[in-house]
């Protein structure tokens, strides 16, 4: 199926489903609404899935990794090679997402979508790890191109990172999966979510340009240049995400937009993780805003620029724990509060079912 | 063990093991600080236990269950009958903090520690149930006395209630649990603990009485009456927590501050629930103020009242979810967040063990 007939597909959620939910909970044994945004999850998973008693046991994080040219710029504290390090790590099984993934009963899925390393060459290959992630390698670029100096993908390459999000989507759904969350990997990756930020909410660079892994005053003014100059020189129309995405995007986040895109699709919540993924469900906003249905926020970033973009797309994030780590980490969090909204919804007893006595 | 010498080996954490396990915390494959207040939950847990490597596997929520002699003012929208209704449906395993309990992997206690109802005489027997909670008889009082007409509950009365928390805390820390959490039970409670609100904070009656299970304006205004004559009345002295709890306090929230206490002489970390669970962590920490440092505030309640409350003893809640149910429901998926900080702190790779690169 094509793009634009995939988007038209994408319509918002039936408020018939959200009546009829809405009437179980309000008859379940606690007062209306007691139970608040938890009662919330609960309606808006029975709308999405159009599933009376919809089960959210099968669970994936996907954390999309890739590299970024403008890291050239120094623009992040840690060296570039951290990128397949981590990649790594998270097949081991020792990352952030590895055990708070465990621990929501997720599995994770680490997708090579544009590191600047040769796995298969180094002897990796797509398969299931132990305790760790499942590598897919779905390479569409070794690196983005330093968005200082000109576009950091081509529209090609954009479309087909895109297309990526979009059939891993569709391949999950068919695999049983029923909610998704978005995660991701990429050193300076930051810089271009900022610059996609700044482009698309109209806000200052100043404004949504944070310390990202941690660097220093000076590195900060560095950055704000940076993302400045990109913009300055590409000039990316705020009204047209794919150009946005192709002159000052990443391929993880061109991943996470098709994969949200892809969720809509198929009626399959999706949580967005932090700074870097709430830039890619900006994108998927921009492109079809029926999306934002389907989307759960799943934080509130430390990133200063988070807030403006959760705003933009008009999502209040489920979690507020300081959290800057990303690869999907406040996704597997919020994943297990989501099943919690949908287990009272479907497990605890109605009034008349326990013989307790209803408001005076 | 006397009260009195309990309370003095309570003391506050020591930093030295804050220390240790921020070392270990500045070493994992992330930057430094980037799981934020998961962080800070596992620095917490592991000063509490004075334990290297702190396991939360074995988690239990008690929730008491009492009357209040003050619900025949018309203070509630629920009816009176409504508590024991609900304590059958705890142990039958269909109420809120069942299913979020089941969700996150805890046990569920229900203590009648006043409720006005005679289950033994209905034929229930502590024991655990299928599905649901484990049922404790320690009753002290059946239903408090109305406090618009003296006070709820003479002082000895009181100092059992404290004394039945914290046995169980004795008993529970003894069973291997390694994590609490608060939760409470009795129609009309919400105006004990605006009445301790009122009186502990120094806040007016109207800026902390909130709609409980959901009153109307008129059912509002008269509460407010209600806990505003039952202060003139009794004139509870705010240096004296016994003092506020014996007048104007209920059983359920003199056995939660119990419990609180317990869990502090025990080195046990303890979750507090919402509004009422506060009401009975505020008693604790007037009591001794060391005990702040075993607590958790699982989230903050849509109870108007709440807030000052944490403010007074000086808790950040965990979550935020509109939650105004009581039960435990929000101490159970606390305990999971806590827990998730814990394992991130046990189970992620260092940068050596990882082969990561540290910062530039």
């Amino acid at each position: 199926m094509d793009l634009s007939s995939l988007l038209s597909g994408i319509s918002h959620v039936n408020g018939k489903f959200i009546d009829q939910a809405q009437k179980r909970l309000d008859n379940l044994t606690k007062p209306q609404g007691s139970l608040g945004r938890l009662e919330e999850f609960a309606k808006q998973v029975v709308s999405i899935t159009e599933t009376a008693m919809p089960a959210l046991d099968k669970k994936v994080v996907f954390t999309f990794a890739g590299d970024h040219g403008v890291a050239d710029e120094g623009v992040s504290a840690f060296p570039k090679a951290v990128t397949p390090q981590m990649v790594l790590n998270f097949l081991n099984g020792g990352a952030g997402i590895n055990v708070l993934a465990r621990h929501a009963g997720a599995d994770v899925v680490v997708v090579d979508i544009g590191v600047d390393y040769d796995f298969a060459g180094a002897g990796l290959k797509p398969a299931p790890t132990g305790t760790g992630g499942y590598f897919i390698s779905r390479k569409v670029v070794s690196g983005t191109k330093n968005m200082r100096k000109g576009p950091a993908m081509t529209k090609d390459e954009t479309a087909k990172c895109i297309q990526v999000g979009i059939e891993l989507a569709n391949e999950y759904a068919k695999k049983g999966y029923k909610i998704f969350g978005t995660g991701d990997m990429g050193i300076a990756n930051t810089t271009p979510s900022s610059a996609i930020a700044a482009v698309l909410t109209g806000k200052s660079v100043e404004e949504i340009t944070g310390r990202g892994t941690g660097i220093n005053d000076d590195t900060w003014k560095h950055k704000v240049q940076v993302i400045k100059d990109s913009i300055a020189l590409n000039r990316p129309n705020p009204s047209d995400a794919f150009d946005v995405l192709s002159k000052i995007g990443g391929a993880e986040i061109a991943g996470i937009a098709g994969l949200i895109i892809g969720a809509a699709a198929n009626r399959i919540p999706v949580v967005v993780d932090g700074f870097i993924s709430t830039a890619g469900a900006l994108i998927a906003y921009t492109i079809e805003p029926n999306t934002k249905d389907y989307m759960f926020a799943a934080h509130m970033s430390q990133e200063v620029g988070h807030k403006a973009m959760l705003e933009k797309i008009g999502l209040r994030p489920i979690l507020d724990l300081d959290l800057r780590l990303g690869e999907g980490t406040g996704a597997a969090l919020a994943m297990f509060v989501i099943e919690a909204g949908t287990k009272i919804y479907k497990e605890m007893a109605t009034f008349g079912e326990a013989g307790v006595s209803e408001k005076d």
